[in-house]
């Protein structure tokens, strides 16, 4: 392994970065950018960066709702790394720490940020999130309180999966299921299948995964005590039922963000049960008001995550949670640029594809 | 007064009701139901009666939703009267006690009701719902447990309104709300009012209320410290953002059942805060799940009410609640055919109309 | 196999029982109890029988607080079994089922069974707590609501331990642990490790078991992600300490009813912590109230368990808990004087030992 | 009035304060304090200041605990004022705002502040609380985020009780009673009052306050729907029992810090009801956890408050609460020295003591 003071030096000089230059345009190149290390900082060499959905969509669409790319910006935002910089407040890190990174930072003045809900703070800026830029770059500046210390067995791979894994954690959070209860998850793709993984950590004794992709719900099926329920050929609520002797599920997770999944979201619902809603649909759907009234459903939102890094880490760590299964494919990081033209094929069978920085460690 | 003995005899003996014989068509007329005494039963001399919005729907519609009249069927479940007898197993009540009745009757082996959420039991008996009959009439049979003594300053006429009150009490106990939090009330109809001030109650510092009539708003204006926003001439969302220093409210209770309020009923929410929803809206209104999320909205669905009439009665004992301002008008059982009709016109400033049994008491 | 006629009437018809007399002297014997089967009730053949301590107790002590033995009563609680014939209004459960069983039957009418907390009942009937007979027989009537129907995957013998983990499962249900949070358990006794094994399938990442008999914390490192440590040698909060980045444990259990752990039982606790009282103590334990308050923490505790046994049934038919490891020994029935002879000694080692009834499954 | 600029210049140039030297002397002398306005702080000048207990027990003991005054120390912490002076990115005060403060301030970066629990951080530094001056002197500069505008219907004298009231108001937060609840207060002191007054706000339908003085307990009948129970004459438990049918209450506060009152704490509470520990008591009480257990009640523990001083102005703004009836002395800021020697005799009938400082508004 290089010394530290190598991996600092090597990391901060090199100003090689993955720039979405405009929608439908990504550079491999050099895109200096000056981070000062402000006294409760830490400096990283980045190590691995998955590739989510929303840096695919930022480069085949320019834009995410009211966030548009007007300016080059580098992409990613699930990454882990090496701390090879510690700013002089900074006790919790040291230089040579193994590290993942929370990629938003509210205003520590909000009153969302004072209330503990930072994630709902409208000042947060969030990498690749336009104009803040990404870490598919070799080193960031980033707070303490947002960067979180790896025990040696997790690796840099399944911490850069952390990010995507808070999103099922803070809804399983959120959906307070009791231990030995029975989830519904709604959706395949990746935040469906860390929702599932969220879930079974988090006490479901059983997970009802529906979906219509059969290769999706297969790998859904090797993450644990898990039904598959294909929502082409079969009723989700008549699957649910045959399941729970006819009382319902616990807890319905929406993560395919699916207006028509929404609109019967309450049926496959116990009465005093709980829906989380985790993905994000595009059209405004119509919702069963009195279907929820009837079994006095409680509702929650997500956005995003908050407070959920630590517990998910611990999670990997004590083996709770395995990531792998998830991690399809890696890329190096002169191949990233391929990597996201194939990504944005979304090609079957792929769930999570991570590009690996050219650091040893 | 007359004897509990001679109000027993000349309320059990008489068979006088108020009947709904088919959509359209009341009859004041005899009808005598054989109600025999179980031993944790108490008979009933009824004293006071609301006219309720769904008495008034099976009325002039013949149905609500799959509860259709097919037989005639008496009216009314909004009751207090006097306890003319108890079965032998009973403990907490004795005759001439005064007393309010809550309407449903689950069943004891249910699930539902087996976890204490015996509303959501599907083979729940609602008085004056298909086929069950309601208590327009001199006398009911009804189990103890859900027949509350009154205290001697809580009136006949305000414990007959404990009902309605009920779905206010029960919606503002499943919103949580903090001491000294500000609540939205939307619709100042009859369940907004009662809304209103069980949120007040429960810990609102302040009420914003909206609705498209003056009048009703200035009925709830009266109510405490309420604010009112016609929101045909003001958008709600800007009218809270201006009282609550641009943060939102904590609460937002959906009392109207408007499809339109819904689509944008995350507006004048808070970061975190928490929507009711109390008004069933006759279509599956469009449900905006982004505008949720950025706010992590949580959302909590009201069925009528469950272990809330003790607490009702006594906040009306303590003077928390006043219900007297809501009570704008009484008939005698004679007239109820009639007072029907009225009800059936929606009478501007009309809130809730009795109807006084010919017992003495 | 049996038929199950065969097996209804050799078992309805032995009156073969295993009878404390009273303090120190217990008999296998003739014992008929007369059970009428009511219309929600079931008959069942007894297959499993688990020793508890408070079965132990009274053969050693004669009573346990008020409840003392004046007449001659059958001993065991923790059963499962086989359906043999069920009630006319019975829907859930047929002859020939394998189930397992809650021994406690409150009043339906009691205000708290009302409320959903029926452990709360004064009136419950719970098995071998005197005058109530216990299920150390071949058959016992039991209402079909507190009986639960086996999937083919979890053994009589698992099944039978239902009744000690549902306490554990009860207590990880009140604390409310988040996903992926620490939680310790003080004392590693049979109730102790049930709690590891509940709060590992609650979503503890990590468990920090605390007790002072080497053997008893060798069993708890096997049970998952557990760290042992012995309070004779080590200070409990010191370690938690270390093992938590200083920060400390998002739940403590009290399973030892140890007036000493008690006395300094936030001391392990983190900021905003919950400890839940699971042991009965002997005396009254001293109370930091102080040390409480500056970490605000919320304390819970609980008595026996309510609606937890299906989400036990479910954790054992997942794999989600294994109790085998902590079934340790099993008896004839025959054996069954002998089998309290050996507990009453609390042997090293031995967690649960059951006694296996004679009949054919 | 004086202009701002005026009252700005006169305040800020004032060195005058209330300086308790050590134990047993405090001298009203000059002390200046060198406070530069950091860009998020407002200058205050002070109006009013409330004499808390702990003030007059710093003043006769010279300590709190491990809070030892070794250097000459400035007390008062219940503060209103006028704001003189903003920082540069002050955006919701501006000078001449009447505003109340909350007088502790935590560290941003602390765990505990994060997640919002900003009273459990163990760096938080809180007025008059060695070795942090307090507020008995012309003007102070404090952050803006905890510094609260009021609206004109607030007068300065309740203003400057808002920090006591937050005490009982987080207390009724962590409560979560339901509303139309029976809530007891143990304790009729200052704390035990504004406790009252938070509970009733909350939803408390009815209140039973006890304590051993006739006196005390006068006033806090006339606070609301209050019964008193003098516990020298009364035992709490049978109080309770007669007031609630037997059930007991749902939420009781120990306000006394009594270690007799605590060994009996779970005798008037209801089943699944909820104690707060309010008060502090000088030794470790003795606990009675199976009392606790058989009524599965939940203890919360609360330290100081946190987020409530908006809802407690929103509540003393819309009249849900009225602390006039608690002020009952005011004196000049010359009188200062005296009054806290009237303070320390805790005369009769005082609740709360005042001191007006001289600046006109």
């Amino acid at each position: 392994m290089t010394s530290i003071e190598e991996l600092k030096r090597t990391t901060t000089q090199s100003g090689r970065a993955l720039v979405l230059e405009e929608k439908d345009r990504l550079a491999l190149r050099d895109f200096v950018l000056d981070e000062p290390l402000g006294p409760n900082d830490v400096r990283i060499a980045i190590h691995t960066v998955g590739i989510c959905g929303s840096d695919v969509h930022y480069f085949t669409h320019g834009a995410i709702g009211s966030f548009v790319v007007k300016e080059p910006m580098i992409l990613g935002h699930e990454a882990s790394g090496i701390v090879t910089e510690t700013g002089a407040a900074v006790t919790t890190l040291k230089a040579g720490d193994r590290v993942c990174m929370e990629p938003g930072i509210p205003d520590p003045n909000g009153r969302a940020t004072r209330l503990g809900l930072y994630n709902l703070d409208p000042a947060v800026r969030f990498w690749a999130t336009p104009p803040i830029h990404g870490v598919l770059r070799s080193s960031v500046v980033h707070p303490e309180a947002f960067t979180f210390k790896l025990p040696d067995t997790v690796s840099f791979a399944q911490a850069a999966m952390v990010e995507p894994l808070a999103v099922g954690v803070h809804a399983a959070t959120k959906a307070r299921g009791e231990p030995g209860h029975v989830a519904v998850v709604i959706g395949a793709g990746p935040i469906g299948l860390v929702t599932v993984l969220a879930a079974l950590a988090a006490g479901a004794a059983h997970v009802i995964v529906s979906d219509v992709d059969d290769t999706k719900l297969e790998i859904a099926k090797t993450l644990g005590s898990v039904t598959a329920v294909n929502v082409g050929r079969e009723d989700l609520g008549e699957a649910v039922r045959r399941e729970t002797a006819g009382w319902g599920a616990d807890v319905v997770y929406e993560c395919a963000g699916s207006e028509r999944a929404i609109e019967t979201i309450f049926d496959p619902l116990c009465p005093g049960g709980t829906v989380v809603f985790v993905g994000m649909p595009m059209k405004k759907p119509s919702y069963d008001v009195v279907g929820a009234m009837v079994k006095e459903a409680r509702v929650e939102h997500v956005f995003r995550y908050a407070h959920v890094f630590p517990r998910c880490i611990a999670m990997l760590a004590s083996g709770a949670i395995d990531l792998s299964p998830l991690i399809t494919r890696t890329f190096s990081f002169e191949e990233s640029v391929e990597a996201f033209k194939l990504a944005a094929q979304a090609p079957k069978g792929e769930v999570k594809m991570q590009i690996r920085m050219p650091i040893e460690a």
